[in-house]
């Protein structure tokens, strides 16, 4: 008898370790279509809108904790002009304004243009609501579609974009992504590379800012800050860290009271997104770590089931490139990552594609416990999307063999996206850049961390239930 | 012959283990003479000078790169005043003055007073100064001492003390400290504790700068931040970290081409110091890390043989409290403290006494390497000296056992002296607090990390010789 469950037990080992050990994959494939050059600046992907004073750059982010709010951004290059958008429910019938405010800053020997930044609240859920900015001939209009309201089972489609730049390799990924009908863009940091010319040449983050229009535009991209926004140059005399960062970008990082506009999170749809800042303080004691420490308690998994963490550095990688950056930050908050059943971690930094099994390290210690990370339910799946193509090429060289914590890897150029179904079920693809077209190559189906165990869903369902009749109690 | 080899060699590692197991040493010792409690507001220890509007709070830092400056910090409460330092090598005649200014703050329902820092620079190597500050009946003397001229072999006696408070215990440390003969402090971070108080009552901060002017006027504090220094209080309003801190510290970081005051260095005599900041940013391609990589790469151990780094929370630690939280910055900079030869890292944050071994864990790596940190040579000695006295308490709980890493431990109240006799030595004591007096409890030989290897020496001293007759060549 006892043999026998000593047998069983070892066969059921054997089962889940050869699962795990046949299902690694490292692809031999590797795409780099175009060179890791950026697009010249005359390009028509650069295109400055006709007319004088004209708004460009124009992107969008949520502007609240739920939904119900945009900002719109935007650069005038002539004088301010005004900073105020027209929008309705209408096509060109813009019957509500809201006034923003506008900046500038310096860089070196770079003056921005005039940025703008005007936040349109109380808008309603699901609905598509068109905007006009700019005056007289100079004036453009655009649109975008409010997420459904928060609830477990909204159905929602993020893409995943990292290490954008600006190169041709770029404009495939932004263009593949434009056709994926993902409906928003969690962008895990490493925007325009503009840090990589002379004196970081604020003129390639004009230019970024034009190419990615087409897209942010239109729809909201939630911004994670990555190494390449820091801008530290002290040679320069520019020594405040992520200056023009922080004057192009907005996020709504006081909804969720969050002091800094590093690290914040949203709740869209059937999702609570948690952005964290790889190069703000994050160790026990900082803003960043309480504030996450309260964020992650407040999470309420029966509303938004889908907890979704982003960063720029990754806290796995078996890439050579940017091995072990994301230690520090691992030691911080992994524990915490797996005690809230956080569902997938998204980062960037590291230029392929990987994503890691269910795993954890949070038993090592430098007295005793594990020494490599283990199998671990409770664990996030990590993955890096570092891969959007920016012009310092690809990061070819993964560590061989392949570790046990690695489920899939390749070094070509690509962007994810990530559709929630339901409470239970999302399914997931990383799409490599491939002769122009673009091939779902990793796929895979996830199971909610918090939703889609039975025996918990049961528990849940119930107080679910209670807890809704009570609500409904109270509203009576 | 080959059997005979590998039993020396079976011996000499019995040895060398058995050698590194007898030689551990938790202390059962647990000396907490009064109650940790602060001392009352009305206390004579917090005395208020006497005149109007006299200076108080008198402290002096290091205020260039090798030691020929002072900033001289005080405080006015009824009006500003002037920023105006009066100095001279004579007693009681001033015949140079230098001209500071003055800021103040304020912190929720605290208003600070008039905070005044002056620099006063181009000084005399070894020579005592005397200085005065305010006016009429008010005025105030004191003196300092400049430390000889940064050399080799110039002798030099530092004292370090972290964690600090103001309890009783807290000046008992701060006495035997004054007895000591060390000519200036390592301060680890963790001041006032104000923090401890309803609204970070800055009262405490000026009962603080009260209480070390008996020795911070005459001395200079090299200063570090710790955790209380943080004062993040979001639900007051207090989001900007390190407020007080900043105001009341000045550090000569500019000197030492810092972009912030929270780390820097300094050369004093035959040392080299380094101040880390544990709450600051410090992964790869943040301004600490960028600033660090760059002020190790000009240590010059010709000069200053001995390499001292200073932080508030450890790298390494066997105490329950705090256990691993250094993990995010051993993490990040462990490796280069073994490259470069760091002699010593002291940090403070663990309430008791620790001192390690020379041991790395810089192997380790999540796919590979080794699981525990191991001895070695390159590494620095770990010493936390958290154990000022402040209000907190001890930490009385280490982790049982010993582990291999840990040399000696005590939960009592102390602080450390460093006696540099030259190139080569250097004699450590940690000093506790026993019945009132100063008991030297823990006390090592160090041997310079640079110099004291014989081979090493010689050869470097041929090409110190050569070097110093290029200079005497380009003076002449």
């Amino acid at each position: 008898m006892e043999f026998r469950s000593i047998l069983l037990g070892f066969s059921l080992y054997l089962v889940y370790f050869v699962d795990i050990v046949i299902s690694r994959h490292t692809s031999s494939f590797v795409r780099s279509e175009w060179p890791s050059t950026d697009i010249p600046l005359d390009s028509e992907v650069f295109a400055v809108p006709k007319g004088y004073n004209a708004p460009e750059q124009v992107h969008i982010t949520q502007g609240d904790y739920d939904g119900k709010a945009v900002v719109i951004s935007w650069v005038t290059t002539s004088e301010p002009g005004k900073s105020e958008v027209l929008y309705s429910k209408e096509e060109h019938k813009y019957d509500r304004t809201a006034q923003g405010r506008y900046t500038n800053y310096t860089f070196y020997d770079y003056t921005s243009g005039y940025l703008h930044h005007c936040l349109v609240d109380d808008l309603e859920y699901d609905t598509k609501y068109y905007y006009k900015i700019g005056t007289g001939d100079s004036a453009r209009e655009f649109w975008f579609q409010t997420p459904p309201a928060v609830d477990p089972d909204a159905p929602y489609a993020f893409g995943i974009i990292g290490d954008l730049g600006q190169t041709y390799n770029s404009l495939s990924t932004l263009q593949h992504y434009m056709h994926s009908g993902a409906q928003s863009v969690l962008f895990v940091g490493d925007l325009s590379y503009s840090d990589r010319y002379e004196h970081n040449d604020g003129i390639r983050w004009d230019t970024w800012g034009r190419f990615i229009e087409r897209s942010a535009a239109y729809q909201p991209w939630i911004w994670t800050a990555g190494n390449h926004e820091i801008e530290y140059r002290p040679e320069l005399g520019e020594v405040a860290t992520f200056k023009p960062y922080l004057h192009r970008v907005t996020t709504p990082y006081l909804a969720s009271k969050s002091s800094s506009p590093m690290w914040y999170a949203v709740r869209r749809a059937s999702a609570h997104i948690i952005v964290l800042s790889s190069y703000s303080p994050f160790v026990k004691y900082t803003p960043q770590w309480w504030w996450l420490k309260g964020e992650l308690q407040q999470v309420d998994r029966e509303r938004t089931p889908w907890l979704i963490v982003l960063m720029h550095a990754p806290l796995y990688n078996s890439n050579e490139a940017h091995y072990m950056e994301g230690e520090s930050m691992r030691a911080a908050f992994e524990s915490w990552f797996v005690q809230y059943k956080v569902d997938i971690v998204f980062a960037g930094h590291v230029h392929a594609y990987e994503r890691s099994y269910r795993i954890s390290n949070i038993n090592y210690n430098v007295t005793s416990g594990n020494r490599y990370p283990v199998p671990d339910k409770c664990a996030p799946v990590y993955v890096t999307v570092g891969d959007g193509g920016n012009q310092e090429g690809l990061a070819l060289r993964f560590s061989d063999p392949q570790p046990d914590y690695s489920a899939f890897r390749e070094a070509s150029y690509g962007h994810s996206t990530l559709e929630l179904k339901n409470r239970t079920h999302a399914l997931y693809h990383w799409n490599r850049n491939d002769d122009g077209k673009q091939v779902p190559t990793d796929f895979v189906v996830f199971h909610n961390q918090y939703w889609a165990s039975n025996t918990r869903r049961r528990r849940l369902k119930k107080n679910h239930h209670s807890q809704r009749r009570d609500v409904f109690v109270a509203s009576l």
